[in-house]
């Protein structure tokens, strides 16, 4: 049996019970590395804490391992009881719904024990669920690549009324340019989109296509570190948040569509004291 | 402090550490019994399995009593920790926004412990969260009650090639309409809608509408009990699913848009092996 676990969004104590029977049983836990980890109170002694915890050792699967090396981890769990495990929710990330496919296709079991996501945490901005568009990833410009089809999804969303959950880039085990071509992989240090940055890249996209779906005057949430004691929200415009420092990562970004009296006073709460 | 702690979709093992620590150090523990506990395995002896997991006596907080009388819980949190239990994550539901902004108007400290629910758990069905427009509620239809306004959403959605998350409606404490008339209350029997009935009802709203947003051959997936051992989910078209039988609440359903190749996968496994 595989069970994949969600881990949710704080730190070690946000397992829940359930999750935490299925690691103690099991003969194997693995640990994905590679998507948010670095956020999740894991940097210095984090993996510790977690280990402490299930009374287990856990392998770090990272990135190479989980998208080439699966099927070593699904053979075991032909014959064993192995765990996954996984930030936020199983079906936060593409990648596990892939482990789900191909362990089905392998005839090894699965359960699945849910937990805490951004895509549902993301409510304590005080933005109801219901009233959220398409979710859009933004990713990292660089000179020669500046993919705007999320500014599209923004637009769709804002001609209905609906927010707009943006979720900023995570740059994890990368391997650098100079390493691909010399076919040794050497990695680039991790990197996570700010708020900031996301939100210049944002009114970027928006002066180039001369559309004003986003402008300096454009109502936001900036959320850092949903779920964790540290969590920073701010409601403000574009212009005043461009400007706030969040702090560590993991970042992400709310674009306000038409609000209820009941978000507005939500969004009171988190309006901007510094300015 | 308030604690507003999120319990999951499955059972009393749902809880997180983290839950589990608040409730266990908290004077008083507040649940809420009226959006949908009766599915949360609450029917029998759930209340008592939790009140020993948790080794506290737990308060059943009732419709009314959330929606008129929360004012007791909230003062009761201004000068010593209080628990109130949620289904699911606590911020799934309007109502607990609506404490929350009562809270903070009241000067109580609120902090809040997520956990997974219907809107990220859905991910189970195999189609991508990032890939879902906005969410849409199907109340029970009367004689001479049929509003129709989630099927202008699920066709915006269709537009775009989304998914619609279709939440069925719960009937718990409502008075009857006798005893409202007659100032005294008596409540009707809890109701859960069906998927079987959502379909009915939205094949109903196409034929009034002449629009073909969904008909006999739109392929949708019906989940019931979410998150729990008995979960049971079947993708097939609504002509097929129409006479699946789900068993207990709660159900849900979802009308797929476009899909990719993962997408299909998964669908595959849960097509509907009756027909």
């Amino acid at each position: 049996m595989l069970y994949i676990v969600g881990l949710g969004l704080g730190d070690e104590r946000d397992i829940t019970i359930r999750g935490l029977d299925c690691v103690r049983k099991c003969a194997k836990v693995y640990i994905e590395a590679y998507t948010s980890l670095l956020s999740f109170g894991l940097a210095a002694n984090g993996l510790s804490k977690l280990e402490e915890l299930y009374g287990k050792e856990i392998i770090v699967a990272d990135r190479e391992m989980v998208e080439e090396k699966a099927d070593r981890m699904l053979d075991e769990a032909l014959d064993s009881d192995v765990a996954f495990l996984v930030v936020g929710d199983p079906f936060g990330a593409t990648t596990h719904t892939d482990i789900v496919v191909r362990a089905r296709q392998m005839g090894v079991n699965v359960k699945v024990v849910h937990n805490a996501s951004v895509m549902n945490a993301i409510g304590a901005c005080g933005l109801q669920l219901y009233r959220y568009g398409e979710t859009v990833s933004i990713p990292f410009f660089t000179e020669t690549w500046r993919p705007d089809s999320f500014y599209v999804k923004i637009k769709n969303n804002k001609q209905f009324g609906l927010h707009t959950l943006c979720l900023l880039d995570i740059r994890v085990k990368e391997p650098t340019f100079e390493s691909l071509c010399r076919g040794k992989k050497v990695y680039e240090p991790p990197k996570f989109m700010t708020i900031n940055t996301a939100i210049e890249q944002l009114l970027d996209v928006a002066a180039d296509r001369g559309e004003s779906v986003c402008n300096e005057d454009t109502l936001c949430v900036g959320i850092a570190r949903l779920g964790s004691d540290s969590q920073k929200i701010v409601a403000d415009t574009m212009r005043n948040l461009r400007g706030v420092d969040f702090g560590d990562p993991l970042h992400c970004l709310v674009i306000v569509g038409e609000t209820h009296d009941m978000e507005n006073q939500m969004l009171d709460f988190y309006g901007n004291k510094q300015g």
